[in-house]
């Protein structure tokens, strides 16, 4: 199909202007052919009234276990390793592949209702979230997190070979798998190698926890005699593109090595916020010059996949830290959320920005709301006034997802219908 | 008008119980007659169906500065002392009456709509903010700002004294007047001493900024020998119930000085992290038996009247603040927002829980969002998952204010096109 969305406030996220008024996006198929003056010569199926909204990319959500939707407001106030290790394992234990199919539709409406077009899973039945992607209509990384289990270790890898050949690539292209050991704490050097090998030989990134807590990095400095991000360096990790969650408790020698190779850092300020992991330098690390993207984390540590609450608390948080308010800026921010986010993933030749050329994976921001008015700069409000709610229309893949808040590709009653009767299930297990 | 809100998941803040599931809130006038099993002999006007919803108290913001809503997003990522003296006073000195009015109704929507009932405002043309509260039916408190200036000393606190005689206990008593000096470092000993008497005089409770920055906490030392805390308290001012916003730089002495007086310290999490302010001590306030509020402060700092996200922010910031993740549970924030607010504002005989006799000050929650399912714990969810937008339903004093999102009161198109027309012409002014 062919989409004009016309007359609208594109905010391009291109590396050029931060706002261009008043112009005009022709899509064919899934990608963005013209951005500029009305061209009566293109055949459009559809036009899309842009006047009073802001187009922006689709967010970006670089870390996430969406499954734990299931999980969402059932263990909070606790530290995070009494929270996994005494409430969420044992649960996640019971998980079946039904369960995780519809905790990740779940998660799909709540992302696309707040304007996600992409995320960056780890989870596991990760074949039950293909499927709902493929749904959906989103886009997205499948990565399933090995954590090492003695005699299980072969399959494990075995399962992720099977994972990619079965899905990346699928659904257009929308589709995308990566290699995911959990952590350095839940893997052994050796078999943190294996992984390696294995993301070599599928010319696959690599999704990982590092650095997360305190704690964690002690223990590496007891076991490894370095930080976690050291080690794994040392292991060769990062010869593949790294999409490195958290990275909360990093030293100047971490921060070189984060830089001088492809690694992204997934900064996600409310898990580290509500788990008391700490502050991530993210002020630092952007002075730097190393990629820092967004992410919500999973759903039962945040409690909601909500980015614009994301990018809010990136720039506000970080200027506390700083001392200084001039730290992380409201465009850093949408930086992070949007081209930063692609980029990690790989996927900055086709997405994170709207250009021409690249996937149409736009949305559309209704500015006529009072928390709002007036707009003296569209950049700020986007960082700081706009809410998920806002979010008024969701493109991706140049197909209508979301239009004046409807779900077009999912059942959303049939959604939290058998959310109710899984989670129950899950409970009395 | 008689209400009955049936069928309803409660939260009542009452000090009791956290949830009663299903019950009925009969609501005769202006207060709240009956909660708990259908009285058929209670004469019903209107049933409203609470199926789905939580019912909880309107939120107070209790300190606010509304008519900043025009510079919203007008400067943005600079440190508050450049903000304040370089853009936002040289513009507020160009506000007319008309551009409160308009600006102070802008925000009574935007709070509305979010689910804030209550707050506690400090601006100037206060009679405006009066006549929009008349207007929206909502409950406030009126305080005009003091700075001491040459030769308007007198005038200023005339000001107050005719405020006070012309608003406080109007519109059915939704209204409430505090003398406000706006802080130590804007008023002189001698005049803050004559802001005291005031207060003394009109029996009112007192408005004031404390120790938001550093820098003012040092400057005070410098000057007085002591804190911003100290040095009032040394004048006598927390004679009169104290509002004291911000508190974020503070010291034992401090806390125990807040925590012997009848002072409130009105916590703004976004803005003091916006403007770099720093972080408050919540916890320890806390943990000390200081009451301690919420407040958004003035729109142009945060970047919007969004109680839920300063919910979400005094929980998760401060357990990463105290590196623990019990810190400032999700039922102390909503305690922040609702009866501690109450509570501050010299008003939680009447407002700040859902118990028989109180006035119905009473907000909806729509439960039935997937961003709120599965619904494990009704407090974890209306502090960590809930957006403002979720808000369906707000009852102020007895009267419908808001139902299923629309505005009863107020003609919110109009307001948004006054407001839209006042800022141009203060820009160009």
């Amino acid at each position: 199909m062919n989409l004009l969305i016309k007359d609208v406030t594109l905010v391009p996220m291109d590396g050029n202007r931060d706002v261009i008024e008043n112009t005009n996006i022709y899509i064919q198929g899934d990608r963005i052919v013209h951005i500029g003056d009305i061209d009566e010569n293109r055949k459009v199926d559809r036009v899309i009234d842009g006047k009073g909204k802001v187009a922006m990319p689709g967010l970006v959500n670089a870390h996430t276990h969406l499954a734990m939707s299931l999980l969402r407001n059932y263990a909070d106030d606790l530290p995070l390793q009494e929270w996994l290790t005494e409430k969420i394992w044992p649960i996640e234990a019971k998980l079946t592949s039904e369960d995780v199919y519809w905790g990740s539709l779940l998660s799909m409406v709540e992302m696309i209702q707040s304007g996600t077009t992409t995320f960056c899973d780890m989870y596991f039945f990760m074949e039950e979230v293909g499927r709902g992607m493929e749904e959906a209509g989103i886009r997205g990384v499948l990565t399933r997190g090995i954590i090492e289990e003695k005699g299980l270790e072969k399959e494990k890898i075995e399962y992720t070979r099977k994972l990619h050949e079965d899905w990346n690539g699928r659904a257009n292209g929308r589709i995308k798998v990566m290699v995911a050991p959990h952590a350095p704490y839940t893997c052994s050097p050796s078999y943190l190698k294996e992984l390696l090998d294995l993301a070599v030989e599928l010319n696959s990134e690599i999704h990982i926890h590092l650095s997360e807590t305190k704690k964690e990095v002690e223990d590496s400095f007891k076991e490894h005699g370095k930080s976690p991000i050291k080690h794994v360096y040392d292991l060769g990790l990062f010869k593949q593109p790294t999409v490195a969650a958290h990275c909360v408790h990093v030293d100047d020698e971490d921060m070189n090595i984060l830089k001088g190779n492809k690694v992204t850092v997934v900064y996600n300020p409310s898990s580290n916020l509500k788990l008391a992991s700490g502050f991530t330098p993210v002020d630092k690390m952007l002075k730097k010059g190393i990629n820092v993207a967004l992410g919500t984390d999973g759903p039962s540590s945040n409690n909601n996949l909500n980015m614009f609450e994301e990018i809010h608390l990136a720039s506000i948080v970080n200027k506390a830290v700083n001392m200084e308010a001039t730290s992380v800026t409201a465009k850093d921010a949408l930086k992070m959320a949007t081209i930063n986010g692609a980029r990690g993933l790989n996927w900055d030749n086709e997405i994170g920005s709207i250009q021409v050329n690249k996937k149409a994976d736009i949305i559309l921001i209704d500015m006529d709301k009072p928390h709002l008015y007036p707009l003296h700069n569209v950049i700020s409000a986007l960082a700081y006034s706009a809410q998920g709610s806002d979010v008024d229309t969701v493109i991706i893949d140049g197909n209508i997802v979301m239009e004046k808040r409807e779900i077009k590709t999912l059942d959303v009653e049939r959604i939290k219908y058998q959310v109710q009767k899984a989670t129950k299930s899950l409970i009395n297990r």
